[in-house]
């Protein structure tokens, strides 16, 4: 019986299994990762985050001699980056020794070159590349409706502002929203719904498109916070925990928790990567 | 940081994180239960199953020398017994070398003595206790109702005959069945939706008090076996797999598959178990 060694953790309750392989020698299927994402027959995670030499990833054509973030939704689908996954990955490479956490740890990523820091008070802060927000749209949920800020953290996402956190805490995310004009967003759209508490503090809950409601999304955090708080700094709380963010420079930077909570050997059943 | 050694299973895909703990120095509070069980920021399962020294037991006043499931739900509430979980159990300490698998092993659980026994085309049955069947009782749905029939297995069934398969994957489970007389289950009620198949094959729907919907239920299997085929030998189909059941003698017997499909080290978070 062949197995391969594992580990599980989370960032805000999103939550990762993940693989180091230097050499890009396990060639893990759809089929693979939706067996180890599921949680009952599986290990169970949001999604699988594979460590890799860059320098053996045909696709990445940055610098070398850094690592290189494989990211699978539970699904088996590739996804260019995930911001909770990229802490918890930077986590597990640091405590296998694999990167100096004294030093910015540069991560290629398919949406290109991430910085990582670790920082004293044991949270990761993360680059999450350029925030833009865009043309209101209208964003609907059965017998409401509201106008929404686009906003695109390398994929796409329209804020809403709420009045109230009874509002907020009322929302039935059971239904996926909808969203005018159309055209919008072709490929479907991730929706925050916030309240203000302070002028550098919101309450948000989020449906990732695909998923339903989470109790974190990075780039959903990134976006909500780029609409609530413009040029500034963020404390955003999810249902997974609290999440900070710094949109004071050129590349919005968020920041949380990363937690490894066990380790050991999963195996492989009959037919899962070669 | 502490850790303790797990491995994970599943029987029909009802999961559970086992432990071996021969001494009983593991004070698992329903907390570090919980933490555990916990499909995000823990390990996730439905329960633990934690393998004790019998003799070691304070409340085991049977034989010694075999071991004792200490079985837990994933709320950290302590249950009396779990029948695929039996088998994942036996499937684990068979694979530690903790029992020997060529002859029938006794395991010691709240619900007193059973007996497992591996068989060679690789499932595992366990003895699952007597079984009976009693009043008629009336369960609901909104706009539907159903006379069905009383089983008790342990715990308290109420099992619904459906006529097609289309009623059975029509049923909307995500609301909890009711019953009248209410008296009948003062602590609620497990129920089986099933249709007869053959005369000793059927597919099976099961709601768990206080769950919802599970993939599998060992006791529920056993409580429709034994209204759907009395005193005979029957095939039930579930959501999670295929389970069969032997109600020629005095106790039931339930056979089907047991799964480990990963161990290692868990990390105890500061105020888990000591």
């Amino acid at each position: 019986m062949r197995s391969v060694e594992f580990a599980k953790g989370h960032g805000t309750r999103n939550d990762f299994v993940l693989l180091v392989d230097r050499d890009g020698l396990l060639d893990l299927s759809p089929a693979d990762v939706a067996a180890i994402c599921d949680r009952r027959s599986g290990i169970g995670a949001d999604g699988i985050l594979r460590a890799v030499a860059a320098d053996r990833v045909p696709e990445w054509d940055g610098p070398g001699g850094i690592w290189f973030m494989d990211y699978r939704n539970a699904d088996g689908s590739i996804a260019e980056m995930c911001g909770n996954g990229l802490r918890v990955f930077l986590r597990h490479l640091a405590e296998q020794g694999l990167v100096d956490d004294t030093a910015d740890v540069p991560i290629a990523t398919r949406a290109g070159l991430r910085t990582g820091r670790f920082l004293r008070d044991g949270r990761i802060s993360t680059t999450m590349g350029p925030v833009t927000t865009g043309d209101p749209v209208t964003i609907a949920l059965p017998g409401h409706a509201w106008t929404a800020t686009s906003a695109n953290v390398g994929n796409p996402h329209a804020v809403v502002r709420l009045g109230s956190e009874g509002e907020l805490a009322g929302l039935d995310l059971g239904t996926a929203p909808t969203w005018t004009p159309l055209e919008a967003y072709p490929d479907g759209v991730n929706v925050e719904f916030y309240v203000q508490r302070t002028a550098d503090r919101i309450h948000l809950r989020v449906h990732e498109r695909g998923v339903g409601e989470t109790p974190s999304c990075g780039t959903g955090v990134v976006a909500a916070a780029a609409v609530a708080c413009p040029g500034g700094r963020c404390i955003v709380r999810v249902l997974g925990g609290e999440l900070e963010v710094d949109l004071t420079g050129p590349e919005a930077v968020l920041t949380g928790p990363a937690v490894i909570v066990a380790s050991g050997e999963y195996r492989l059943a009959e037919g899962d990567a070669a």
